[in-house]
């Protein structure tokens, strides 16, 4: 993991206490524009931003455990290449461009404008592991490619999102795994579950994690994962590598950054959290990061939403950082 | 006041339920793009905001109530017309344009592009009332034609703020006589007192409660406010005249709406608080208002920089609402 550049910060730190107001007084927005500078180790940075988009099925959706149907995962796939996705006019207007990814969606995408992994949906968890050791290593491999791609056109942050009917429980699975939270307390509606729903999905990651005991954080995806995580494991791992700033969007994108997480500690200060999603394994997650999410605005929709909701914010924060004038170029009295 | 068109606002609602996501999911959102739908008349609103920084001076200063001097407020105000404030540059990022208005400056700025009011600074209101209620009336008035103003010019949405060394002070004020707070509890740390600073402004802001005992809102803004609060109370209840949206920045703005507010309660459905800052007297002023900020960002600055930021995320609104498939129009199963 490529460490945030303190030189950078530190001059970011200093130029914001010469900018033409009181120090401290711009709250968040200082320490994202100081963060920023750490990750691209430019003490005036810009934010150039690309989201990705993960999607894939789940065997488990056979369990109940979501308020839609399997076919609503490559519909929505289509939906966001046709520009009509909530993601789609989001990044659109945060001026982030979208990369939208086939990590296992049930039917054909062969002649959508996605990356295609090759990998298929994955097995009902609450039986068998949910993908192989093959299939993980696929799909990490294409996440850290994505981020290598990402360096390679000059992106500065990278945001992960993802869509899969019935994912929240797998990612219900790794949050209680990683925190040893039970899933009677850590299992959420997700898009649209009522209490006896939310009950039901809590007996189904119970079940899942008497079933499996991962040995370590790859075999925790392999078992209680799913495709659209464990790319977004990848492509947080390879933000990283790549020295790019990775935002987190809800319960599933941080599920697959924390696996990351585990797997190289030294990724967490690239991470940003973006909004604080009401599902309650997520705020388990951000606490287990460590992290405080820049947006709380009731959004549940996952698609990296809430990340690029935040994006907006970071562009003020970078904006005011370069644009301000310093006390002395104001003539101002400090 | 104009009342909010339930009409589009049920229309919005309407479209909402429609859009390519569960019901609900995009959260405050969802909430955002049905009040500008009701704000504006328009089931498709668009945010085309303006943000009105109003300056002045206070004879308050002179008690040692803040950490600035006071030849700040005029040399900060250069600096906006300049664009090297900060709400410079978050209006541009925003896409909002910016008006400055002298409202009680003690400089000369005859030579600066500002609204002029001829208001000159406030009378220290520890001693005396802060204002003639003739200047009230030109104040209030100046916000009103710049509202009207903002309506014939296609503005959609009002942002005010303000600038002014050791405004927080009237406000506070302000704030204890609207809401029956005490001052120990309301008064904050403003651009930076310590805990001492705090205790002094406290008391300042008592002595100044005991000697003045206004009888409804115009006197309150006579004995206790400043020019710039009067200006922004103008300001909301021009909002509310022409029909349009007024997002409220920290303590200062939100007292100016309070107010309003106070004078004509019809306007409260046309206000959005933008920010919460950390200022006592503002969160009571807005659990006193009923109204939930967009953004906790920990800003403290004041010049509308909150409630701009807040901006970004209502244009996300917006575009979510206007840019985004409905089920049918994106062929998924609902």
């Amino acid at each position: 993991m490529t460490p945030l550049d303190t030189h950078a910060m530190a001059a970011a730190r200093a130029r914001q206490a010469q900018l033409v107001k009181p120090p401290g007084s711009l709250g968040r927005l200082e320490e994202l524009a100081i963060w920023l500078a750490g990750v691209t180790g430019d003490e005036l940075p810009e934010v150039n931003a690309r989201v990705v988009v993960a999607a894939a099925d789940h065997g488990v959706a056979a369990e109940g455990v979501s308020a839609y149907p399997a076919e609503v995962t490559a519909q929505m796939l289509a939906t966001f290449l046709a520009c009509g996705g909530a993601v789609s006019v989001l990044a659109r207007e945060v001026g982030a461009d979208l990369v939208c990814v086939d990590a296992g969606v049930a039917a054909d995408t062969s002649k959508l404008d996605v990356v295609h992994t090759g990998l298929g949906p994955s097995v009902n968890l609450a039986q068998r592991p949910a993908l192989s050791d093959r299939d993980v290593e696929r799909a990490v491999d294409a996440g850290r490619s994505l981020a290598a791609n990402a360096a390679d056109d000059g992106v500065t942050v990278l945001v992960g999102g993802e869509m899969g009917i019935g994912n929240t429980t797998p990612a219900t699975c790794l949050a209680c795994w990683l925190t040893h939270g039970a899933p009677a307390e850590l299992a959420g509606p997700g898009t649209g579950l009522d209490a006896e729903g939310v009950r039901h999905k809590a007996a189904v990651v119970e079940r899942a994690l008497a079933l499996h005991q991962p040995t370590d954080p790859f075999d925790a995806l392999a078992r209680l994962g799913g495709g659209e995580i464990a790319v977004l494991t990848g492509l947080a791992l390879g933000a990283g590598e790549h020295g790019l700033g990775y935002v987190c969007d809800g319960l599933i994108a941080t599920a697959g950054a924390a696996i990351a997480t585990a797997i190289a500690p030294d990724l967490q200060p690239r991470l940003l959290a973006g909004h604080r999603s009401p599902e309650p394994a997520h705020t388990r997650l951000l606490a287990h990061l460590d992290l405080e999410p820049v947006l709380d605005l009731e959004m549940r929709l996952g698609e990296a939403s809430g990340a690029v909701a935040a994006l907006a914010v970071l562009r003020l924060a970078a904006a005011a950082h370069r644009g301000m004038m310093t006390f002395d170029e104001a003539g101002v009295s400090s």
